[in-house]
């Protein structure tokens, strides 16, 4: 195969390629995933503003929820995107007329239909229970009459390499009907996942020989191979190639486009998003986690959290005199960011860094700086994490160096919750604190422990320092350490605040979760305070 | 490039693939990884049981934890393993017998010895600061050095790949040195995970006609192909593979063993674990995960809880058929197994299996069956997720079918907290209840709330059921669902019980945590008592 990386141009080198996002459907399909109709909404809108292609926006036959979508996406003004409606050919010994999941296809209103058919022999005996033949009429009935009514129609051959590798002559004519009924392109599934990157590129290449239209590629990630999959369907000749937003998707999830995109627009030199918007891309990811409400992997491909972050002592001291040295592209190419964590296994190099950063006077050479490292080391034993905790790190450090007061002086915190018969739960907070030689004594309900001492302790405050106002938590999350201590768990409380210019992160850990939230809100209170 | 899946075989079928475990010194590197040296220690053992060829314990020139680690390692008796050394080259300018790394590798006892050192030229002018020549003194003086010491040397060829597209002969010149100082192996290294697939094979292709000593390959992830790299390079005739377990690692991580050797040995007919292992799989990497404390991503090839969970009910009507309708390999044979899950997108079909599972009489076309779908899907809109509730799922649906009665009737709870100034913090909660017309009124202390609570619903109910004594809490996870709203957000509990026997998970969901592991608390408790 020809590179374009070693002076060889790819066969297609410049030559675009069109991204089909299946987020909406085939990510839904993914364990723990589930959108409301607002979620979806506000999710296309996101890939619009990315800039992909198509946006698959459900199965309009399978669920009112999906048709409702359908239904209130044609009020929202897209950019970029076309918005496609999925659904399975027609039923053995049916009339497409009178098909109801074609009924429902075009009662959608969508202009661009896929259609998925069975490609593997075995599968049209073995689950469809219907002959060979009557799949390719299925096939055929359902591409003609869906062209016949006006729309782009995609064909997605499901089980295709599997279907290939059973029985090649009918994977061949699977597609050939396909084509001759009309279809816009075709798009070969690897649905099981369990294709090698090898195998999908030859088999691409057998498909290309038998066939003339535009190929797609869409294949999931049960060997760990999705992303290669796709990129090695590229250089074999496809140009569609269809996948979810952070991999979300039946099992091992589908294709991850976050990955797919930059390696076609960086490395492949094929564009596919209009031109300057792979900067979003690491947004779009990250949104898209929050609404799914799923968590972002910290070490997904270009746009986790933790994808350009370096952690061993040799790796800093080389990216300081050039990042070129453990960075394979420039995080900012994908809208990420490069971070240095300050932890165990980090030298003096990585502390330098972030003191540098804070303007510090941190010297590699003193005990001083050895002294702080360890301390830091000691914390992390205990379970505390600064790598996610960037506002917690700067006041340890502020503090060794002198520059950092506590705000107030706790005298006394109490936590009252109560559950009765009735169900009714009530959560309270009692606090004395004081603020130089004043006493504040108060109390406040919440939602819970946490919020009912965020209350107390908030109110406490505003007299002294109103600024605390202007700040609210933006995102609470615990993790317990070792789950295997039951209810006496450790646990680490990670909270992020924002006063709507700026985030940050602090941490807490305790084996009582109060205890830990409170180390947590007290940090992020003392930031916030010595910004202002 | 030959498969063997379609009639040709591949070049070395059926020949033994050498499998090098990094995950205590690479994985080791992965942001939020912190291994004790008792972690290290099970680990190591649990790695041997799996069978891989070897274990690079650490890098005894950068920690004296890793060093005490090959103190400690001697004294373990290992059945498939031999434990690896890692350090760099010598120093730039400096002699062998005098490096201080080199020094450290010896005094390590390890038998077996890994050197990294540099192939690229940029890093050796920009990040070592030297010559090109001398960077190859510096590879030939250690490899010949340690030969003569008696180790078995492994040589990594740091950015092999990277060095290879900016500068091909200085490369090949790298590892013909190495192979001349007297290497048993040349390993090459895609170190900041940027290269391609089809480069890979290439390039080891290139490699390979300039080298004849056996080759190994060591990828990152940070395009998302480490995988299919890893398995393209043994196609091109690596023989060694190096890599962690759960793609632990910097950055992106390392190629993840656990998609690597399950492909290995299944598709390409390349063994690399004693016969009859690969079933170990699953368990040795759900092992490291909680010594590590990382979580399982739920969707990881393999080995993942989720990676053989069908949730679309089209699949689960097919795999009721037969499995290989949907699934690329048969489950236990890497020791995980199938789920079927129920949630809103699950038909009937899934739901069948369940009660299926359960002895429960469902009919897939009564109303009843409708009801509790309906109910389900409206608890999952609240928060509830009984993917991974099994436990709770089971008592919603004996409670549908009037199998099941709560154990006791809760009058009143209440959980007090209270931190002072010295720091000192207390946990107690009081509760009423009644198991008939018995009513039992007591109060416990614990570590935190959720501790507290624990204790105290135990004493409570000991007399009446004094089988709770058998069970005990083993796992207890907190997801918090909105953490935008902050300290009011709703969380999820999650708690694993077990008696010794049986494991069984159930959950809870509210604002308030505490009320969210009390309805988790009592679910687990109700369903040993159902089953005793």
């Amino acid at each position: 195969m020809n590179t374009n990386e070693r002076g060889n141009s790819l066969g297609d080198y410049g030559k675009r390629i069109s991204i089909y996002d299946t987020t909406l459907r085939d990510g839904s399909q993914g364990e723990g995933i589930s959108f409301s109709l607002g979620d979806k909404l506000k999710i296309a809108q996101k890939l619009d503003y990315l800039g992909v292609d198509y946006i698959e926006g459900g199965w309009p036959g399978s669920n009112p929820k999906d048709l409702e979508f359908f239904r209130a996406i044609k009020e929202v003004p897209l950019q970029n995107a076309r918005i496609a409606a999925f659904s399975a050919t027609r039923k053995p010994g049916g009339a497409v007329q009178q098909d109801s999941n074609i009924r429902a296809l075009l009662d959608s209103g969508a202009r661009v239909v896929t259609m998925v058919g069975k490609s593997w022999d075995f599968h049209v005996l073995r689950a469809l229970e219907t002959t060979l033949e009557e799949n390719l009429n299925m096939i055929r009935d359902s591409i003609h009459y869906l062209k016949s009514e006006g729309r782009q129609v995609f064909f997605d051959a499901e089980h295709f390499f599997d279907g290939y590798k059973n029985n090649p002559e009918y994977a061949i004519k699977v597609i050939q009907a396909a084509e001759q009924a009309g279809a816009d392109a075709v798009v070969l599934c690897d649905t099981n996942g369990g294709t090698m990157p090898w195998e999908i590129h030859d088999i691409v290449k057998s498909a290309q020989s038998a066939y003339s239209a535009p190929l797609g590629i869409h294949v999931h990630n049960d060997s760990g191979c999705a992303v290669a999959n796709s990129l090695m369907a590229v250089t074999a000749g496809c140009t569609q190639v269809q996948g979810t937003i952070n991999s979300y998707g039946e099992r091992c999830g589908n294709a991850d486009l976050c990955a797919i995109i930059p390696s076609l627009e960086l490395k492949l030199k094929r564009p596919c998003l209009p031109a300057g918007n792979l900067k979003r891309l690491t947004e779009v990811a990250r949104f898209i986690a929050e609404t799914a409400n799923m968590p972002s992997p910290n070490n997904q491909p270009f746009v986790g959290h933790g994808a350009f972050a370096h952690k061993g002592g040799i790796h800093v001291s080389a990216l300081l005199k050039d990042s070129l040295t453990y960075e394979h592209i420039d995080p900012e190419e994908v809208g990420n960011h490069r971070r240095v964590l300050v932890s165990e296994l980090s030298g003096l190099s990585n502390l330098l860094y972030k003191a540098q950063e804070l303007g510090l006077d941190v010297n590699s050479y003193d005990a001083e700086s050895r002294r702080i490292i360890r301390d830091i080391k000691d914390l992390e034993n205990q379970g505390f994490q600064f790598e996610g905790a960037e506002a917690s790190l700067e006041l340890l450090l502020r503090k060794a160096f002198g520059q950092q007061q506590d705000p107030f002086r706790l005298e006394n915190l109490k936590v009252i919750l109560e559950k009765r018969e009735n169900g009714v739960i009530s959560s309270e907070a009692m606090i004395k604190i004081a603020v130089g030689d004043k006493v504040f004594h108060t109390a406040a309900e919440g939602n819970g422990p946490v919020d009912a001492m965020d209350q107390t302790l908030r109110k406490a405050l505003a007299e002294v320092y109103p600024e605390i106002e202007s700040m609210h938590l933006c995102d609470f999350k615990v993790r317990v350490l070792n789950g295997d201590a039951g209810t006496a768990a450790k646990v680490r409380v990670l909270v992020e605040s924002t006063d709507s210019k700026e985030k940050w992160s602090t941490v807490g850990v305790s084996e009582n979760i109060i205890e830990a939230s409170y180390q947590a809100l007290v940090d992020s209170i003392s930031y916030i305070l010595r910004k202002t």
